[in-house]
């Protein structure tokens, strides 16, 4: 069974950045199934790489190896690494792109990516992802161990992901979060998931209260048409995390919020 | 012969929508081959999606699955649906985006998708695109039976297109039609065939006139370097459709013209 | 092996146009591998498209097809060739996109291309890369033999791409190039090779002087973050060529600086 690799990088789509990445894969490994993830995240935000592959990956077969370059770094000492987690292989630079499957849910094993004798020559002072990381990943892709990548690295000393904490009071039934992300559409992602507002709210998901800035949504939906066209609404989005959306409009723009922004869900008073 | 799947949605590129929808036909199916059509159509416009995939399935081979995802709709009754035309399968909501194949000379079959076997669990409730459209895809790709996917449509049910109609009056020698879309370059499509244009006026395409807003063309070109760089034609484009064009230049921008804006061809008095 | 055809084209990523191409290609050589190298072009820039495929093809295996369809003369007189040059295929207009490959390092031969028989039927006036250049690179894919396209033409009668020289004074120690182009993160690149800057300054690299507009940068540094974020840089660049860039800014914005700006190396004086 051919091998996938995915992409995610913050090249854009008008250099030939990813498709040289693409070359240096197919010539080592000619059957290796490349599909793009995203090209579009902002220049150097860590964070949003790391939302994102956390979404993703789960779509693909166990197996799969995800190639991550957004690496302000580049250059310097900052290593880079191979993840093992969730049954998933991940290259990347160990920066916190990786963070959010360092939990030992996920977490399996990791090792420091330094045997040069799979990279291309010369190796460039700007550019490992087509250099090392490539390479590497379709080393991979073709069969080899992930040990004979470099040394097992601890996890403890992985670089973590500063991500914004959910607090949770439930006594007094409250979830404290905020906006992590939008979306083409102008959804508004939060750090609140499903199964947060399922444990805290369960059965009585119509009565809660979302309050963001100076709006207050009452209920969760199940789907954005259950709105009205231009309403501002609340729904459990696919990537099972509490989305604050405009059936047919856009969130961003209709309610000014950008990330950061604080998303408080308490219980209604009756 | 493996499978070639295309997609057509209202994405963008930037969120992991795509990649997933990839992720989930690879598991199911890895030996497909998928090609993008476009993810920029504008948001929930279906005309626009209609009229793409019009224009591009014939360059694929017949067997060719084409997956559709402009779906404002989604989470609502309305049906998600196989059609069979022209030897094509087709995966869409049933919101009119496949209207265009709903004359007889493409239509074959309209199967429901409701086989829920099929289908990713648990399905959300905001992206059927991905747990359901895909899976099915990878499974009809991989030699599902269309007939597996759920019961049998009649034609009438399906949800029509509203197109602007052309009016063609053969005794005075006019059509009048309209601007239906502007590509990349700013090139202007009008909804007026290549056919209607040679049945009408066949021989003299180098004397009619084609009229918009206040500019008078005269004549049909065979090719945009025919006149001009700068200068405003008519020609029929390789849709077969007639367009209007500036060499080198941006006619939606030369001309300020959008869609919906009239357009009449007549025959040149003498 | 199964063959890979890179795609380089003005067309962008809205309309079907790109989407088309790869059915064409996939119809006839299901096996293909098919790379996007960039669809950004901006439009008619055969300068931009011949630095992209010319810092890109290496990076493929020998024997890969690239084709380009940045093509301004579509329907004209202008020739379509088939070039052979340092092992690789490239298909495309003569326009001079191809440009960087008349050298005798890399030139091996031309063709050509005029056997209808390959081609799509109808051929349109306005898309010869969809009925023409894809089929053709197809057929070549699954073995057809480059002198069946058409007969050779010799060297000197292809279009050569008109580029700004370099100018380069060994005993005053002076390199004057200029700015050719910036990529997605505001680096702006020079025409200023990095083997020209060792050649001349070998060893004494940290000692010369960049000027460019009203700023002078002192030495070349081997990676953006030996300069605090925010400095201004120079850097050999992961092409080969001397790069003015910002460490985690964009160059282009703080220095104000466009394609053609003059560009000046000289040996700091002591």
């Amino acid at each position: 069974m051919p091998k996938i690799i995915t992409l995610t990088t913050d090249f854009g789509l008008t250099e030939e950045y990813v498709g040289v990445i693409k070359g240096v894969i197919l010539t080592r490994s000619p059957d290796a199934s490349i599909v793009d993830l995203s090209h579009q995240i902002e220049r150097h935000n860590i964070c949003q790489a790391a939302l994102l592959i956390k979404s993703a990956y789960r779509f693909f077969p166990a197996g799969t190896i995800h190639l991550l370059v957004v690496d302000p770094g580049v250059g310097s000492s900052r290593k880079l690494i191979l993840l093992q987690a969730d049954g998933h292989f991940f290259l990347a630079p160990d920066n916190g792109v990786l963070g959010l499957f360092l939990d030992p849910e996920y977490f399996q094993a990791a090792y420091e990516v330094i045997c040069d004798q799979y990279y291309l020559s010369p190796v460039s002072a700007t550019f490992h992802g087509r250099d090392i990381l490539a390479p590497v990943a379709a080393e991979l892709a073709a069969g080899l161990d992930p040990e004979a990548v470099g040394p097992v690295i601890d996890l403890q000393v992985l670089k973590k992901l500063e991500v914004a904490a959910v607090k949770t009071d439930i006594e007094r039934g409250i979830i404290a979060g905020e906006i992590i992300g939008r979306d083409h559409f102008g959804n508004l992602q939060t750090n609140i998931t499903g199964s947060s507002l399922k444990a805290l709210f369960s059965g009585h998901e119509s009565t809660i209260r979302i309050i963001m800035k100076d709006t207050t949504i009452t209920g969760v939906q199940a789907a954005y048409f259950e709105k009205a066209p231009g309403e501002v609404l609340a729904i459990v989005n696919s990537k099972e995390y509490l989305e604050i959306a405009v059936n047919q409009g856009n969130a961003a723009k209709v309610l000014g919020a950008v990330t950061g922004e604080k998303v408080t869900v308490v219980k209604k008073m009756m």
